[in-house]
Formats: structure tokens, C-alpha cells, sequence
């Protein structure tokens, strides 16, 4: 019999901390201050108190209930003396059932990361239907954490004793994230699909127009049918389009979707929640029996990341007729070009300027997207609003001094161009931290054949500058070139630069972000906006019509375009819940009022 | 018949100038403005009168007086309308015998070269003997320079406009700088001498124990016994040792020399300087019949580079009985030991304890080198006085931040490892020019695998720091460090380094620093005082005995460990003249004046 709220809020104070024990490791005391809080509204309530409670216990309090937890795997787990909670999780990340090699580099990391942060390595391994991490993920997981900054870790582990604390109020509540498990479990099915060469290191690469893209495009649209949409096709670039038709004959859709494709060895998230969290809206819609005022047209994205082909954004460009015929001739690594891949996949490039859509027809455009980058993680925030896609401008630069010899030339009369590389790197990182929202990277540095006893006389370097909007960028780019130019000219240097990359800015439209704001609101989620740092199929339907995106939280960091990319049933269920409210939101704003 | 100065200071204003007609390429000018300062006390006066002329007549007067002459192998040159000058040194640096395809990189370079500039290339072509560069050294220098800044290289133009100034004068004058002359040949003789895989490409290369430093070794000797020394052997360690007895028994001795080794396809004058110049000095004392009241010792180091095998200073170091035995065991790159090396070379590891010098037997060690830098040449000095060689220290660092998204990671929550280096750099800069004779340098700068999206997670450095006295470097050092630590905390980073190498400083003795300025002063040349960046045999007797060093001009920027390396017959005749200088004022010193 789970527990309700009711029956936690009607306990005694001793009645109350026996019923939530277990959900903090040994650590009662949170149970103990977080019940001052009572009554509770919800479980989501009961979890903000409980997470408040450490997050303001201090950190030497945080620090002991870091160290309250096992080691992963570790003496507690083999000598049977674990807490029954963290026996079921590690038993279901497979962890009881370890090789004696595993054990072993667990064993080496669990000692690294002790000796180098002095308290145990936390993960939360149970992911939904029970299964959650694979022994490898949680390795690779540990490796890469091991890396780490203490305070980063500190941070880290609390986010994932929270997690742990919601999955086991989950379990005591007998609450299950319904949609978030379908959805994850979408996910899962859809990584099974990997190209060659991948698919046998267990890596997930789905590059355009291969067999697994292919079967990939089969899958989506095999569930499009399955749950209920009216219409499916896989059109002439391959993107799968679903429509779930309006109740009015004519009414104008709402568009939305994502890409399918992902860059090698990359995440199964990226891209993909924005077509499964649409899809588990339009079922509750059909098992509904119920019909909205306008259409709802969930596109797969054939190719965004431009990975197989440089061909970025080919799946939601074609639908604003940017599809570029020269594309046809390019050439894979195998010599294969995309005229002849398209022939393959049975595609018709004559069908391709048919894909074009007639905005008129549309009422915009909206896309869910995991996040890519670390800030809802950090503030444990699910979800996001975007308030626009960043624009951006990317060089590569070199500047030419001259190389002579580190003891014998002195400090004036140096030609050193790494040191104006670095004073221009200093600039640029103030320049954009004056913005609060722009952004700007030295992602590549080299002093090339450097020596240790040689003044550089070159130093090549790259900048990526983005920002909210083109006018913030160009202010930004202009300050951050006229600084170089006047480093470079003031110590008697050359310079070469290249423009690599310009993208324009997309803000939100105004109305369409506020409906997702009104959706994360009614949802008891705190509003936070941000702008959208990497670029998104969004950004071309923004030429078009109005769009407004939905960030969801990346754990691990927010890392991406990376395996440990990873999401929760949980935030997905909030994803999928926002939707909903945005579509039942726009319903009432399209239904004619009776005057 | 030459002329003289007498003759110029008498002669007419209009005469005077018609005397000195083509000293400054069509430009007459200068020799009217200099003729206001007859009269002039020496051709050296005279030279300097002229120079100051250029240096004080402004940018357009210096930029006029650069586009007077000639491109190299031009136009000019084939349609014979050099000046009689011109023609004569094109002709003898054989740039009138060019190949089609010589001719043909000369044009392309002569294009680039004006195209960038804006004025012709300028390259003082004649040497001593009237041999001067060859034809593929200038292409070198060519190439190396058209890489130049615009203010570099304008200074540069003047350096070798008042270079051939000082050639043509001299022909005028009938002057030639005959010990200067000869000291050059011998280091044309001994840069025969190259190991195999080098001297088949025109490299000079000689390391420690190969056939070509045994020939270069057994032409010293032989060098030294042609003069006149009393005594030369080659001893244990390859060193060749060669002695000019006291006029008085058992008097003590002055030590001097430096090493006949180079690094790979280095220059002619590293190191063999300091052995050439005193044995020019002995050789004039045996013409003139003399004997100091004290013995002279000149040694020729077989080892300083560390190139063959890790034992950089392993000839000075045998002196003062730094032999280390664990060297022998030491392979090179085909496998040969160093013990191997010594035995085929009749070495007799056995004498080796016998080399060291007992300290009380000497007066000190004085070295004259190269300078290895730009210093004395931007300052067109021939001669400078070396106050200490810099103690230094080197560091292999490495910052570890975290990888991220370069776009979706905001500026305050980013843990870049390259922003971090950056700000150290730009401190360290700072910090040893706040010194004014220290220098700091990052020469090794990576992102490894960075990428132009990604926020770098780690970037490796080197930093070398170099100061005149130890508490002065370790001062510098302290705060570059303590910076280090401060912006890695700060950032919440992590950092690795390791100390790859820390030397002591060794300062001048200030009673044999004073005696170098009191034979620089008697030259008329202008006291110029700085530490040396570089390490020289010097700082090994150093730890025994007082020692002071003599630095003379390189030429093309100072370049050293190249090719490239240069140096002038004047400049040699004023440095074997400064030697000489130097010890008479010691046989003064030495003599016992009478009550």
C-alpha cells in the first residue's frame, strides 16, 4: 500500500520521519526539518522541501551526508551490510553481478576518487523501468568524474542524491512518471539503430541516409501510426512527418519536431526528445478521442548535424525551400555521393521543392530539446525557456610575431604572438562576461613546434562569439577584432583571420515563449529563461514563422554530442506535460468565444 | 691611393663630399650633414657620424634613403644600372652568376618583399675576403626576413645600409680589419668540419666525439701550436688546452675560452668565438716576442650543447671536476655509448679526475661569445658587457578545467583551462618587465584536440624564467607561481607541474667585469651592460673562480642555433682588440711596481 501525502501530512512528527526513512541516506535529520514544511501539496512539494533542507544545511552538513552514502560496489555491497535501498539499486545496475575485472576498476576508481575528493563517489544508477545505468555507462560516468573539481563533485553528488531521493519518493509514494517511462523507453528503442562500426563498440551514430537512418525514419513512423496520427510519410530528404488533424476542416497547425540524426559516438537525446515528447502528446490525444482546433504536424528531421554530408540543417531547411542542389554532389568517406545515397533510400530529389511549406498555413513552430550545456543541472532545474537562439560568428586566426630565443631577448623587445594571443583571450572573456548572455571561446590554441626556450613567433588560435541577438553579437565581434587589431599593431605583430562560420540570431516569438513560460508555470516548475547557446532546426522555421523552444535539464553536467548524455523519466514527464499544456492552452486561444 | 682622414678633414666642404661620394647610395646628403662635425678623429668617428645622420633624419629621410638602392639581382643588376658599388657587391656575392631558377626565387621574393614593404630588400651582401655571403644564404635570409613586421624590418634596411656604409668606407680608407679577417677565416676553416647527414646539406653540425669534432679539435690544436703556444694537448674529455707561459715561473694563470661543438644545423660563431679571438691575441704576443707576467690558458670546450648525449657544460664542467660517470653509460640515438664513444676516440675515461683545475692556480676565466640575441644589434653596438648569466628556472604545467559546449555554457560557469593560462601569461609578461632584466616566457601553448565549439578543458604550458641573480628570479618566480595558483583556484581548476630544469645565476665579478669595460671604453665604443639569457661555459668556472663575460653583435636580429648566425670581420677586430686590452691591463696589474 504506497503512501499518499495526505496520510504524511495527517502523521505524527516520530510517525512522519519513520515514513520518509531511507529516502536521504542515514540522514534522518533532513526528513526531520523538511516535515516543518507540512502540510504538503504534492510529492513534487515534499521533494523541494526535503532538497531545500540540504541545500541549506551548510556544507560541512553536506559533506556528511556525501559520506553517509556506500561506496559504489564497494565493501558495503560485498559484505551484505548495505541499506535494503542501495542493495535494490545496486543490484539492478548489475553492479552484484560484476566480473572480477570490474570489480577491480571500480575498486582502482572508487580509491582514486576517494584519496582525491575524501568522500564516496554518488551516482544515481536507477534510470525508469527499474534497469537505468549500465555497468559501462556508470564506469565511463566514474572515469570522467574522477577528472573533476572537488567543488564541481560536491555540487554533483548532492544533484544526485536528490535524484536518488525522487526516485525512492517515487517508489514509497507508488508514483510512476507513466509518459516519461514510454518516452524513455522510445528513446532506448530508437538507439538500437547504429551505423556500422559503431553499432559493434556500442556507440550510437546515425549519420544520413544509412541503413540505421533508414530504419531509424521506419521506427518513428511505424510509432507515428501506432499511437494515432492521421497521416504519415517519409518525404523526399527523408524527415518522417506526421499530421494529427485539426477538428476544424482548414484550420491552420501548430509545427513542431526535431532531428533524428546525431553527430558520431553521440547522446540519445539530442534532437530525439523533440519528436518523442510531441508523439506521447498526440497519444494522450487520441486515447482522449479528442480533437484541437488546429492541426498538429510533428516532423522527424531528417539530417541537422551535417555529420555524413556538410549539409547542417538539410532536414528543416528543405521545409523553407533551403535545400542546396550542389549538396547532391558531395561525397561521403566512402565516395559515396548524396545524389547517389538519396537514389538508394528509394528518395525522389524531384519531390524535393514540394517539401516547401506555406507559413500562411502554419500558426508557428515549437521544439523541445535537451539542453547541451550545464546550467539547468546546476541550478536542478528541469526545464528551460528559451528566449532565443544565439547568433554566431566563428574565426580562425593566426598571429605572427617573431621566434627568438627566451633568455636572450628581453621582456621590450619581444615580437612574442602567444602573449598577445593571451591578452586578447583575457579581453574576450571579459567582453563577453559584460554581457551577462553572450558567449565567447578560444576553443583552439596552439604555439606551433613551440619550445620551452623560444619566444613564439606564431600562435594560431580560433574565436567563437555568439549572442541573443545580431546587433549584441556585432558589438561584441567589433569590440573583440578592434582589441586585436590594436594588441597586434601595439606589439608590432601581424595578424591572418578567416570568417569560418556566421549564423544569424533567432529570438523567441514573443507570444509563443510565453505560452511554454505558462505551461512550465502551471507545472509548479520555477520560470527560468535562457538563451540557446547551440544552434537548433528551429533556427531555419524562424525564418519563416514565429518559434519558441522548451530546454530540457541534461544531467551529468549538461554534457552532449557525448554517450553520457543523459535525461530522466522523471523531466520528461514535466516535457511532456508542458506540451500538453501548450497545446490545451493554444486550443482555448483558437476556439472562437461566443460573444 | 687611399683616403684619409687628415685628407677629408682638409678638404673643401664640395670636396669633402665628392670623397665620400657612394658611401649612402645616392643619397649625398648624409655626408653633408656629418662634414659638419670635422673634424672627425678616427674612421670609427667618422662611421658613427654618418650613422647618426641616418638615425636622427626621420622616417621619410630613412624611408627616401631605403628606396635608393637597388632590389637585390633586379632590374638594376641586368640591365647594368647599379652603382659601381652595387655592381661590385652583387657581383661578388655571384648574385651576377644566378641560375634561371635563382634568378626566378629572387624576383618572387623581390615582388613579396615589395609588395609587403613598400621598399626594396636591403642585405649587406660583402663580407671580409670580399667573399661575403653566398648566394644561398642570402635567399635564406630573404626568406626569412619578407616574414618581418614592417617596423622590424625598416630598422633592419638601416642596420645593412650602415653595414655597407662601413665596407665602402673602409675600401675607401684602404683599412681592413686584418685580425678580424683572419679570426673569420678560421671559423670558415673549422665550419668545414660537419657530421655525417648534415654536411652533405651545407649544415654545420658537430657534436660531441663524431669524426667532425675530432677533425675540428685536432685544427685547433694545430691552430694553437701554428701560433706559438708553449704547450696544446687534446685531454681526457676531448677539451683542447692550450698554454702561453708567464714571463714569470709558477705565476698563476688567466683561463679563458668556450666550446667548438653546435647544435644541430647551427651557426659558426657559437661558442668558437671565445676560442679564435684569444688565440688571435696569442699570436700577436708571439710576433711581438712578449710574455705576460702571467700564464695564459685557452681551452676549446669539446662539450656544451648537450646534443649527442645529455651532458650539456660536460667540458667546462670536467674542469671543476663535474664529470659524472653515470654519462658514459649513456646511448645516442645509434645505440653508441658515451664510454664507447670516448675509448674509439683514444679518450682515457681514467685521466678524467686529473682535468680539474685547482682554482688557486688562476686569476679567472673570461669568455667572449656571441650575444645570441637581438640587444646589441638594435642598438647597433658592436660590444656589450656582460653583468651575469641569468639564473633560470623551467616549468611543464598543465591546467585541467572542464570540456564543454562553446555555446551553450555561459561565461560564469565555465571552467576553461586555455582563459586561465591566459591570465598567467598576461601576469607574467608583466611581472619580469616590471623587473626590466628579467624575462618570463610561455613558448610551449596547447589546447590538445581543442576545438573551435568547445570550451577547453586542459591546456599545457611551459613556462621559463630568467633572471640576473637567484633571489631576483626566485622573487619573480614566487609571484608567477603564487599567481598560477591563485587563477587556478579562482577558476576552480586543477594544475600539474613539474620543474624541468633550474640553474643558478652567475654574476660578473665585478673586478673582471670592470676590466672588459675598461678595454670597450679604450675602443671608443659606447659601455653598454646586460645580463646574459643565455647559459655559457662561464657559469660553470664560475663556481670556482671570479669570471666575467664579453658579449659581441650578432647580426639578422641575433639570431643564434641557425644558420643564419652572423657575425662581422669589424666587430671580430673589435673584440680580439678588447682582448687584447684586457690583458694588458692585467700584465699591468700583475707587474710589481717598484716602492
Amino acid at each position: 500500500m504506497p503512501l499518499s501525502i495526505n496520510q504524511l501530512n495527517a502523521a505524527s512528527p516520530a510517525e512522519a520521519v519513520a515514513l520518509l526513512d531511507g529516502v536521504y541516506e542515514h540522514s534522518p535529520w533532513i526528513a526531520e526539518k523538511a516535515l516543518a514544511a507540512r502540510p504538503f501539496k504534492s510529492l513534487q512539494h515534499l521533494k523541494h522541501a526535503m532538497a531545500r533542507v540540504v541545500n541549506d544545511a551548510g556544507a560541512d552538513a553536506q559533506l556528511g551526508l556525501i559520506r553517509a552514502h556506500p561506496e559504489l560496489a564497494g565493501k558495503a555491497m560485498t559484505t551484505n551490510t548495505l541499506t535494503a535501498e542501495s542493495t535494490n539499486e545496486q543490484r539492478k545496475a548489475g553492479l552484484t553481478d560484476c566480473t572480477p575485472e570490474e570489480l577491480e576498476k571500480i575498486r582502482q576508481l572508487n580509491a582514486a576518487y576517494g584519496a582525491k575528493f575524501g568522500f564516496p563517489f554518488i551516482l544515481a544508477v536507477r534510470g525508469p523501468r527499474g534497469t537505468g545505468l549500465q555497468k559501462q555507462e556508470i564506469i565511463d560516468t566514474f572515469e570522467r568524474r574522477v577528472d573533476n573539481h572537488v567543488d564541481f563533485e560536491r555540487a554533483e553528488s548532492l544533484r544526485n542524491i536528490h535524484r536518488i531521493a525522487e526516485i525512492r519518493l517515487n517508489d514509497k509514494f507508488g508514483v510512476t512518471p507513466a509518459l516519461g517511462n514510454d518516452v524513455w523507453d522510445w528513446h532506448e528503442q530508437l538507439a538500437e539503430h547504429s551505423d556500422p562500426g559503431f553499432k559493434e563498440k556500442g556507440q550510437l551514430t546515425v549519420t544520413y541516409l544509412t541503413d540505421a537512418h533508414r530504419a531509424c525514419a521506419a521506427q518513428i513512423a511505424a510509432l507515428m501510426r501506432e499511437v494515432g496520427f492521421d497521416t504519415v510519410e517519409i518525404d523526399a530528404v527523408g524527415n518522417v512527418v506526421g499530421r494529427y488533424e485539426a477538428s476544424v476542416p482548414g484550420a491552420r497547425a501548430l509545427l513542431t519536431g526535431s532531428h533524428y540524426d546525431t553527430v558520431r559516438n553521440g547522446g540519445k537525446y539530442d534532437g530525439r526528445l523533440g519528436i518523442f515528447v510531441p508523439i506521447a502528446c498526440v497519444r494522450e490525444l487520441v486515447r482522449q478521442g479528442r480533437r484541437l482546433p488546429f492541426g498538429f504536424e510533428v516532423v522527424a528531421f531528417a539530417e541537422e548535424e551535417g555529420q555524413r554530408y556538410k549539409a547542417t540543417f538539410l532536414g528543416s531547411g528543405a521545409l523553407i525551400g533551403h535545400f542546396n542542389p550542389d549538396w547532391l554532389l558531395q561525397k561521403d568517406a566512402q565516395g559515396v555521393t548524396m545524389r547517389e545515397a538519396m537514389q538508394q533510400a528509394g528518395l525522389r530529389e524531384q519531390d524535393i521543392p514540394a517539401i516547401q511549406r506555406a507559413p500562411a498555413r502554419y500558426l508557428g513552430f515549437v521544439e523541445v530539446h535537451i539542453e547541451q550545456g550545464p546550467v539547468l543541472n546546476e541550478l536542478e532545474l528541469p526545464l528551460g525557456i528559451v528566449t532565443s537562439i544565439n547568433g554566431g560568428v566563428r574565426y580562425v586566426c593566426e598571429v605572427i610575431g617573431m621566434a627568438s630565443h627566451a633568455g636572450t631577448t628581453p621582456m621590450d623587445r619581444r615580437r612574442d604572438a602567444a602573449a598577445a594571443v593571451a591578452e586578447l583571450m583575457v579581453y574576450a572573456e571579459q567582453r563577453a562576461a559584460q554581457d551577462g548572455d553572450s558567449v565567447a571561446t578560444v576553443g583552439m590554441l596552439e604555439v606551433p613546434s613551440g619550445s620551452i626556450n623560444v619566444v613564439p613567433g606564431r600562435c594560431k588560435f580560433s574565436l567563437d562569439m555568439r549572442a541573443p541577438t545580431n546587433a549584441q553579437r556585432d558589438a561584441m565581434v567589433a569590440d573583440v577584432l578592434a582589441t586585436l587589431d590594436a594588441i597586434v599593431q601595439r606589439r608590432g605583430l601581424r595578424q591572418t583571420r578567416e570568417l569560418a562560420m556566421q549564423a544569424s540570431a533567432a529570438p523567441s516569438a514573443p507570444d509563443w515563449q510565453q505560452r511554454w513560460e505558462r505551461a512550465v508555470d502551471a507545472l509548479g516548475v520555477p520560470l527560468f529563461r535562457m538563451p540557446s547557446g547551440a544552434g537548433h532546426d528551429a533556427m531555419k522555421l524562424h525564418e519563416v514563422m514565429p518559434q519558441a523552444m522548451l530546454f530540457v535539464r541534461g544531467l551529468n553536467a549538461g554534457i552532449s554530442h557525448n554517450p553520457l548524455e543523459s535525461s530522466t523519466n522523471d523531466d520528461i514527464e514535466l516535457a511532456v506535460n508542458a506540451f500538453q499544456h501548450l497545446l490545451d492552452d493554444l486550443a482555448k486561444e483558437q476556439t472562437p468565444t461566443t460573444p
